[in-house]
């Protein structure tokens, strides 16, 4: 032991952020905290008969049109694809998943029950401005469970490869830490550094937390449920997973903190009820023809009084001329589309690499996890499919779909043919459960970086997690202007937090605000 | 400090459930863990032409006479109350809340959203039987939200008496446990008591669980959303609720496992749509007339060839005999109650002592939380009220059932009037949302002590949380066995936990087992 707690240590942590105490109360005083985002209220008042050409039907694309459209400004969307929405995508019967070399028609039951959000597949409760819109476009939403203590934790490392109850994970964990913690403070330090209210609650709110005994030590908790009885007889605690054997499993820290998966997800998460994309429908089902599909961009030309757009449809190459152009394809698609965009503003999009995002799903004859006490939540296991999730929709229905893997980085996918990688995820999927195999109907599964029309998934800006460098700050903010002040760059591509669809929607309410005070000073 | 972890300690804590990681292991080969409590399957098989006399109409009663019902028993129910399900209560318009001296009639908007679960609210994933019987009885289930880290923890003493936000708390918390865990274990000490790759694990997972910097320190983090900024802009973290401020929170423990409370809650919880009656109703249409309301029992002899039960109906008294009875009248009022009983019984029965709940709930005139960013959860309160919930369903409606106050120790509510149990909830809800009194319409308030027919809340047996007295042991045993092999107890007041619907049911099955065997072995 070189290096404890020192009484000095103790009493720094205590006074560190004393000023910080400070300035809460003086903002309390005034009312309450801020949300982190509040939803914009987008007010354009001008259109002077102004055009915009959308490219793209992303959701930063969508929100764009349906604004303009609001405030009586002419629109035309252009979308590559057969369908809109980009990578808020849901499967279900009948949907095709466009991957190249890789063409799937999912042939699973028709029933609204029964899809799969292949991208966008969660709604925080503080991304105001998702929320605004499915309010306004009454898009129904449900509760989507994030983190069920019943869902497994499975590592090949870890007891023997069999997979242990994320509560029997958690609960020994909290339990372990808040032992280790209360020793560590020990009695006399807690006395001589705290008030005895101090003390008592942070004793108090450590045996609670962990569920320590009266000893404070951590010897089991029912919270996982009983080991035996606990109804009719006395309850008996579960077998302690000893702390050595935690240890092993190698997502362990994803386990402790499922809820706050991501900096948006701490937060309550909602779903539409019947598919992700049903957003998308609300707004494409009120733009209507003012959307043209396989109508793939092949030009981008910005001129001093406006910006001519060539796209192709049905073999013919058309021209769309319009006054301002809102833009979301893809950086590293659009960089290879003709264009007369500055040099650096060119080398800028070049620069946005992207994310390799995999999923897979399959429609499951039985609702096999709600007879393991499953009703929602991820899975973990330590392989290449990472997760399993369990719909928290149609509760006792017959069937439901299985989020059978959730990959970042694309690991091995790509390179993968379909019935290796459906042998891939039921390999891994049946250490969990055992009727995993039996129980899967259809497999899909979906390499966003080779998806038609999109080559990738999340962009990604700053180098590593640690910040952004002086060169990224630059080409961001190059991004951020518009070209002649005609061409805007949308989508999540030019926000700084990507992979989220408040990013995307605030990009483009960002952008609108731009355009609103350049036509409320143009001449009509 | 006289008392830090020492390295032996921390090896001993490593080393302690060695055995039991075995244990594990070795049941792991066989399968998988053992679910707490796997839905009993009854099958009654013979009835013998049997009646059963039911006193009462909880869900205990209620799953006695559905199933026997299906195994051809003759049923008759008996119930005081003009409506069925005893603490399984849910208030809407229209409902009476039957409290002596305190009766309200519910005048809230007739909407099947506004509704309000004043006795048991949530169905923990691993209460197998209850969920067993909404499947059969095909009742919808939704998801219900317990927490929320939008939502608030306020208590007078911290940060000046203004709330905090949930995640403030417990992102904070979270992260100074980590920091100093990690500093009372010091570098050194992971080296020498554990091998790379279990340092690499833990530091790794008190680094995601505490949010921690890469110098193993916490300072904010983002979870809670951002200060300013965050998706346009670079996101900057919020300030940091000082630990010292953070043990002012004398319900800090609640906070930290919202998600545990009391045993069953750990798993996922859900709820009925539109309200936990639905589960009564669903027995309770099926089996109509065999239910008489109004019907107070007045004498309970039990005989040696069946049961006579006296009620009153109508103002005259009627004489129900059966072979068996099955009681679920709450042990306190079946004292007060003529019978026969053996000495030993009725002592039994006497013992069992009530808790005294109260709970309030309002008509919000808007869904005032979700402009909060709140949908759904448990905002902590120090005060009398204890809790308010929101509601998690009918996302984005007009209006909503706000729960206003649960106190399980009923506090001060039995003598105040219902003035000021309003004014006290109205008091304490507008520390935490500036707008609660202009929002709630038709409060409604509950103190099952007072309630009609029921005089107390849920069962209490142990004497404390320590555990069982040989005394207790042996008159739960006695209250266990049917008197005369003809009288069965049944209801969460004999089982080892009470509260819940789980346990009810169990006690029903309990006792219809032991009827099985007994009607099987007698002539016909």
């Amino acid at each position: 032991m070189t290096n404890p707690v020192s009484r000095r240590e103790f009493l720094n942590l205590l006074g560190a952020y004393g000023g910080t105490s400070a300035v809460l109360q003086a903002g309390a005083a005034l009312g309450f905290m801020p949300s982190s985002s509040q939803a914009a209220e987008i007010t354009l008042q001008a259109n002077n008969g102004k055009k915009v050409a959308i490219l793209g039907t992303g959701i930063s694309a969508l929100t764009t049109a349906w604004e303009l459209t609001k405030a009586g400004y002419g629109c035309t969307l252009l979308e590559a694809s057969h369908r809109p929405g980009g990578r808020m995508f849901t499967v279900r019967s009948g949907t095709v998943i466009d991957e190249i070399g890789n063409y799937q028609r999912c042939e699973w039951d028709n029933d609204p029950h029964l899809y799969f959000n292949a991208g966008a597949a969660r709604i925080p409760s503080i991304h105001s401005n998702v929320l605004k819109y499915c309010k306004e476009l009454e898009v129904e939403l449900q509760v989507f469970v994030n983190e069920s203590k019943t869902a497994w934790v499975q590592d090949d490392a870890m007891n023997g490869g069999k997979p242990v109850r994320n509560t029997d994970y958690s609960s020994s964990m909290q339990g372990f830490i808040s032992e280790m913690l209360s020793k560590a403070l020990g009695d006399s330090q807690l006395d001589s550094s705290l008030t005895e209210s101090e003390s008592e609650i942070l004793l108090s709110m450590l045996r609670r937390f962990g569920d320590l005994n009266e000893d404070m030590l951590y010897k089991g908790s029912t919270r996982a449920g009983y080991g035996s009885g606990g109804f009719l007889d006395h309850g008996t605690k579960k077998d302690v997973v000893a702390l050595r054997d935690l240890l092993k499993a190698r997502n362990g820290g994803s386990v402790m903190v499922t809820t706050q998966e991501g900096t948006g997800s701490g937060p309550l998460l909602m779903q539409p009820v019947g598919g992700m994309d049903r957003i998308i429908y609300a707004f494409a089902n009120r733009l209507r023809d003012r959307i043209k599909f396989r109508a793939p961009v092949t030009e981008v030309m910005v001129r001093g009084d406006g910006v001519e757009v060539a796209y192709e449809q049905n073999g013919v190459t058309e021209v769309l001329k319009a006054d301002y152009c809102f833009n979301c394809i893809p950086s590293h698609l659009m960089s290879g589309i003709p264009n007369n965009f500055p040099t650096d503003y060119s080398e800028a999009l070049n620069y946005i690499r992207r994310g390799r995002a995999y999923k897979a799903a399959f429609q499951a004859k039985e609702r096999f996890w709600e007879k393991e006490n499953i009703y929602g939540g991820i899975t973990w296991v330590n392989a290449p499919i990472q997760q399993i999730w369990y719909p928290p929709h149609n509760i006792h229905g017959k069937k439901g779909v299985v989020l059978a893997a959730y990959n970042f980085g694309g690991a091995n996918y790509t390179e993968m043919s379909q019935e290796d990688r459906i042998e891939d995820l039921l390999k891994h999927g049946e250490k969990v459960h055992p009727n995993y195999r039996e129980m899967a109907e259809k497999p899909m599964t979906i390499a966003w970086h080779r998806m038609n029309h999109m080559l990738g998934c999340a962009p990604r800006w700053a180098r590593d997690r640690g910040g952004w460098s002086d060169k990224e700050e630059q080409m961001y903010e190059t991004l951020r202007q518009p070209v002649n002040g005609r061409h805007y760059l949308i989508g999540d591509q030019s926000t700084q937090h990507s992979a989220w669809m408040e990013s995307a929607i605030q990009s483009a309410h960002h952008a609108l605000a731009d355009l609103d005070q350049r036509v409320r000073s143009e001449p009509a």
